[in-house]
């Protein structure tokens, strides 16, 4: 029997590591996943704070008819309160300031005509306290604003920067590489020889990796035994997780299934019950440096790397779990090999407030071309062949 | 009257920008807009393509009752094709390599037994030219891939290394300084006095433009005239985007209002029908630079900067245009003020395939505390009061 897509995700998920954690500074934690707490460190406001450009005056003054105000002080946002002693006087205050403790009501000046040193109301709509947004009203001193596991978003930074977190502790990520290897591969800058292709795989996988803050490398391996032995050694020697595209099938060349297994890298499991990428492999070594092996064609790595090594980072990375995603079917659509089938889909929001899923089929997983036009898999469950238009599934979304 | 959300999104988008393009390696140009045409250098697939290891026969000895054969050779992706010249002989092929011309058929080693040079079927069940993706299937050279105004995805960035495109030409995007003001403000890392908050905004509106591509610059001015003027001029030298968040109040200590008017910056329009960030200002120098002046509140400076900086930002660099998203109002909620209101919700997907939108009120748009807990505002329509759960309504995602 096969490895199911759960078993092979179960599997996975069992080999979760801990790559210990760094500190640094709060604007470049953009993306990374928080380590520790954020608390405020004083009351959020952390005063009575005026919302609006105006006076302030003490609301008994209103119950006794007076609507004429001598200014007393001008108070600016960061000012030292200012006082008043008579009823009949205001403080004129900006957004931002302390609310002084002898007032507690703030007229906004479009409520308010000055003149002579002198504010007069112009308005009998008056509630006391009105303007003010209250200490503590949002957060008290010491309540936590962020828990581990976060992702930092701007929202994030905005917490840190305000309680004065100038450094952050994040979780470390792990160190990657992305292996490609063949010699029907050439570089970008290249030009192929009729029988041979450019490299395109390792650079997918890189900018997907690097939208979720990680910094891989990436090396290519020719079609030589023992320059594959060496360089696998090496990178089991400088990263925590290779992650290969190719190279892992039955094929005469591919010396790195050998390679992996002379220098101790256990198979987890081999093959998967799915289309694309049913040639999966996934396995680790005894220092828990963990292998995931993509099939070489671009559309079953950019799916596995999705669904199986993303998945993996977050649940490492102690990433709060993201509730699953539904779509609709947008048509009928079958199936028939006893494999999950990830259908590519455009997902698009309609006027009901659906999420529906329109396939956008390739020519099969060779087919990249066709990825930059979807922006998900939905995912199609094994035990089935037919799906029909209106159907709600699971759906994998990607970058 | 006040500005409508409408009108004020439609003034906005009456100023478009042409920053001109920069060409750089493609790794580079990920999350940039691209501004050239991608196309196909040749076939894709450029040949042939085989896509199980196993040997290549030519269907006709099949037909003939053919089911053992000599092996004639072995190819692996990269290599010259290989042939054969009579019926009852083989190629051992691998996956990625080139078909040969004189065979038509592909059977994978696992319907194979190989021994002594003899490679005999297993299998009966043999169709012509299967496992094979076919020249030019997915595309044909001089094929569009991509078209200027994609945004650069890691799919693109996988297009752009499979027609060995090394560099590619991106839009160039303007450069923004974000102005914070006021001496109630002190930086991160200082100990604010008991009137002082720290400087929060200019962090949190960095964060977002560097999660869409930018790399703004950060100012602060303090409450000086002069200083204020010296400094709005500066900007207006070596910035394309003024992007002010505070200072545009009535406040008698905001000098930015009296520093642009001087600089002849016109106004388009100041306040808009909308909560938060009723006070929101906009407007033009006649060099072309435009000024996006936010209030100040964090909620506020948040929901401007993606209503309507980053709806420009789009607009401007020419991406394509997103499709709206909507989502069902998970509870009842009623506003009264005659404003748009943007309500901070958490969006879930259902097992219906429905984006469900829950209410997640802070205290006002001062908490900015609440905007972790949330991921998208739900616009609810100035005209109406009254919103019931179930409803769906246009949602405002952000990062």
């Amino acid at each position: 029997m096969m490895t199911t897509v759960q078993e092979a995700e179960k599997l996975i998920l069992a080999q979760l590591r801990d790559y210990s954690t760094e500190n640094m500074g709060f604007e470049q934690a953009l993306g990374r996943v928080l380590a520790e707490p954020i608390k405020a460190d004083r009351d959020l406001p952390p005063f009575n704070r005026v919302t609006m450009d105006g006076i302030a005056i003490n609301y008994a003054a209103i119950e006794k008819g007076i609507s004429t105000f001598k200014i007393k002080a001008t108070q600016a946002a960061g000012d030292e309160p200012a006082a008043i002693e008579e009823l009949d006087e205001c403080i004129e205050i900006m957004t931002g300031a302390v609310m002084p403790a002898s007032v507690n009501t703030v007229i906004r000046y479009e409520d308010v005509e000055i003149r002579a040193g002198l504010a007069s109301l112009h308005t009998r709509d008056i509630k006391p306290g009105q303007n003010l947004h209250l200490q503590g009203a949002d957060k008290k001193d010491g309540d936590t604003l962020a828990l581990p596991g976060q992702l930092i978003t701007p929202a994030i930074i905005s917490l840190a920067a305000s309680v004065g977190k100038a450094h952050l502790l994040v979780k470390n990520v792990p160190r990657v590489v992305i292996i490609s290897s063949g010699d029907e591969l050439v570089d970008v800058h290249q030009t192929p020889s009729p029988y041979q292709i450019r490299k395109s795989n390792s650079y997918t996988v890189k900018a997907v990796l690097r939208l979720h803050g990680l910094k891989p490398d990436i090396i290519h391996i020719p079609d030589d035994p023992e320059v594959t032995r060496q360089q696998i050694q090496q990178c089991l020697q400088n990263y925590d997780v290779l992650l290969l595209s190719g190279g892992i099938s039955m094929g005469k060349f591919d010396y790195i299934p050998q390679a992996l297994e002379d220098l101790q890298v256990k198979k987890v499991f081999h093959k998967v019950a799915q289309r694309p990428g049913k040639p999966f492999w996934f396995g680790r070594h005894q220092s828990g440096i963990l292998v995931f092996a993509f099939p070489g064609n671009p559309v079953a790595t950019f799916m596995c790397l999705h669904k199986y090594f993303l998945t993996w980072l977050s649940a490492t990375l102690g990433l709060a779990e993201q509730a699953p995603l539904y779509a609709v079917l947008d048509s009928d659509f079958s199936f028939q090999p006893p494999l999950q089938y990830f259908l590519q889909v455009k997902l698009q929001s309609n006027a009901q407030g659906l999420l529906m899923a329109k396939p956008i089929e390739g020519n099969g997983s060779g087919d990249f071309a066709n990825l930059a036009d979807t922006d998900a898999f939905l995912e199609l469950p094994l035990e089935r062949n037919d799906f029909r238009k209106g159907e709600v599934l699971r759906v994998l979304r990607f970058d």
